[in-house]
């Protein structure tokens, strides 16, 4: 796995694959590269797809600050400069996705179309008070209820390894460190504070938003909020999905993925 | 992802988490580190845990020719080296079972216990001559009906995602080629000319096996033919499982793993 150095940041990424779009899967907060595992094989048959570990996360650096998710996006070009990617369509879930829509602003020549899977903007200000509190006492009990809280009942049961992959990700000190986590709570523009609500009608790229009906971290309203604003976007809303429909849904992810890519590219 | 680089020949290997021992995970023929996706974050939170990419596969260098499972398993020391790893509990499936009984075997002060994953020696005597007649005319569908008989029927129900993963694999050329496929089959000690079943007695380290009955690639006999002759060695033989426990059945393996090593370290 190759990596990109900017401001002394050394952020991994990893490419598989030839073909037409090229694909970039950016992942959640917490989590890592392996979370594309069903789709990195797949798609690498007829694309070329490139994975990263977001700066704080996996194999990549994890400095004292600097998780502003224009930070994550500026990587994510240095990154495609470094492979010598010039457009791609990128596929962001959560934080991921967020970094996606950031990425189609900041360098919308670079970005050919978006798949944001389960996502949002300002999340911050739905967050309700206690939970804050409770965060403050023990963050990882309070993730750990808001990851449960993000899978599907359904899922849950049949894939109870979703819920082990994450819990893995989030108490593993050499993937993702108690200053990742508090530091990007308190960055201005951090996965919370993060807001470009009345930026995202300049996102003009074909966005197809997927989302799930049992996501308790990014909710139906709060992707149905992307898709209302930005322009010619879709949504697709699933049953028995939470957060990480890759995971629990993994062909249906790829099926949307796939018919996406024959409308955009 | 760093990598070794042995008789000029890079081959790329992945460190997460800390703590004793350390777990070395080999993946099976054509496949690539992700089929460790359920493992990795898992493990990573209690031990350090290296994945490869063994040498014709995923990021690793494809060289000419090679592939002889103890060329494999010089990789696998070479990469411990580079890691700083003394000494590990090998966990191999199918080919990567191959490689780490080699390595057992090579380098025994470097490997604690090794729990081997439907796996066998000597595969290519049980190859019936048709099959591999009909290789010679297109490998690619004969090995993907080989990969359908490897998978177990409720799996390929449910996780319809494991054949895709597989497909993927071996149906893209960056990473697995097609003369990998051929020089591999050729090699008088590559993936089904390789025979240590005189050998077998000089396995010394904790040995657990672990086998589908609906294994089609690796049988259940040829299995317990490895459980007979290595010395107290045990075997675990599972229904609705196929050559790919860790896939179809993963938090089955997560534990069988873990009270493996609550014996063994």
């Amino acid at each position: 796995m190759p990596h990109i150095t900017r401001n002394g940041v050394k952020v991994f990424y990893e490419c598989m694959g030839q073909g037409s779009p090229a694909l970039v899967f950016l992942h959640p907060w917490s989590t890592n590269h392996y979370i594309w595992a069903n789709q990195v094989n797949d798609f690498a048959r007829n694309h070329r797809v490139m994975v990263m570990d977001h700066r704080g996360h996996g194999q990549s650096d994890k400095p004292a600050s600097g998780y502003a998710i224009g930070e994550m996006a500026a990587d994510v070009v240095a990154a495609m400069d470094a492979a010598g990617i010039e457009r791609a369509v990128l596929i962001g879930n959560s934080i991921g996705g967020m970094v996606a829509m950031q990425t189609a602003l900041d360098a919308p020549a670079r970005v050919i179309a978006n798949l944001i899977l389960s996502s949002g903007t300002n999340l911050g200000a739905s967050t309700p008070p206690e939970v804050a509190e409770a965060m403050q006492k023990d963050w990882r009990a309070v993730f750990s209820g808001l990851l449960d809280a993000a899978i599907a009942r359904k899922s849950k049961a049949e894939k109870p390894e979703i819920q082990a992959f994450m819990e893995g990700c989030f108490r593993n000190e050499t993937n993702f460190t108690e200053n990742v986590f508090w530091t990007s709570v308190a960055d201005p523009n951090g996965v919370f504070n993060w807001n470009i609500s009345d930026r995202l009608k300049d996102i003009k790229q074909p966005t197809l938003i997927i989302a799930g009906v049992e996501d308790g971290a990014t909710t139906v309203e709060q992707n149905q909020f992307l898709a209302d604003r930005i322009p010619g976007s879709e949504i697709k809303i699933y049953q028995d999905v939470g957060h990480f429909c890759q995971l629990e849904k993994p062909m249906v992810f790829n099926e949307d993925l796939r018919a996406f890519l024959r409308r955009v590219a």
